[in-house]
């Protein structure tokens, strides 16, 4: 199987989550043994050898891929959650959604100063969610290396908000 | 490092998320890299060589170490997730919590009858949210061949709540 089959099995469900939004559904890749794995082995091949310290995943559908990449490249795993769900000190960001805002956590010290990082999502829309994300790394003082996402709405224009980051996607819309 | 060293990693946070529950946080565990790629090699040994179709995680802390099970097993991912997060047809399931009541969701298309299925989450306590799921793949006409977890709190007995069902957890308190 290639990534080029991968928008095959990607199902659209018209009008969710709410009316004029045709949602791409990943569930039948997920649970595609093949395709599945075909996928996380396409992302680890365009990190190659590059050192990773750290794959940052945003809840909850970012937790999919990013800790099975998090695995194969050997890099520790670090969960960006929703306001209230982390335990332990935390630095936040708000960030702009369509309709009002929202707040994003990291744990304090869930790396150290300089540390290589990677954010993997499955969606790249706008590209707020993960500038958000890359901000809470970068007041830790890691350094943000790559930005990873399974599926790219290119017509969102995401890839231009992000254009500070090295960003690839593998299907792309 | 041995298994045994993972409690050591996890961190105990006094009244989260409400006052008099020691939580315990394992986001210290993950974000080593070495203890994160111990962890998920304890979870694969304990499977061995017995065939899995597919691994279930519930949302959203269980996201994190059952899609690095399927990928390493070989086997497919399904997300079971709260109410209204999944856009196609599902199956649906209520339960008890311990204030009110939640409803867990699977895609009917999951997976064909007859399926050997997984459950992996991070945590047993009670036991409701494991046995939930476990009635939602069972639903769908899937055998649950195994439950696992990354903590068990025993004094919760989980275990024998879910009696029915073959289970283990890598760190025990």
């Amino acid at each position: 199987m290639k990534t080029a089959d991968f928008s095959k099995i990607i199902r659209d469900v018209p009008d969710f989550p709410k009316k004029g939004i045709l949602f791409k559904d990943i569930t039948p890749l997920l649970q595609d043994a093949k395709a599945f794995h075909t996928c996380v082995e396409a992302f680890a091949a365009e990190f190659g050898k590059e050192h990773i310290d750290y794959i940052i995943g945003i809840e909850s559908r970012g937790f999919i891929f990013s800790p099975v990449l998090a695995y194969k490249l050997g890099a520790g795993f670090v969960p960006v959650r929703k306001k209230g769900k982390l335990p332990w000190k935390t630095e936040q960001v708000a960030y702009e959604l369509e309709y009002g805002e929202a707040t994003l956590e990291i744990h304090q010290d869930a790396f150290q100063k300089g540390a290589k990082v990677a954010i993997i999502d499955d969606l790249l829309a706008t590209g707020g969610t993960a500038e958000a994300t890359a901000h809470l790394a970068e007041k830790l003082g890691a350094e943000v290396v790559k930005m990873a996402f399974l599926v790219e709405l290119k017509f969102l224009k995401g890839r231009e908000r992000l254009a500070n980051y090295d960003i690839f996607s593998l299907i792309q819309y």
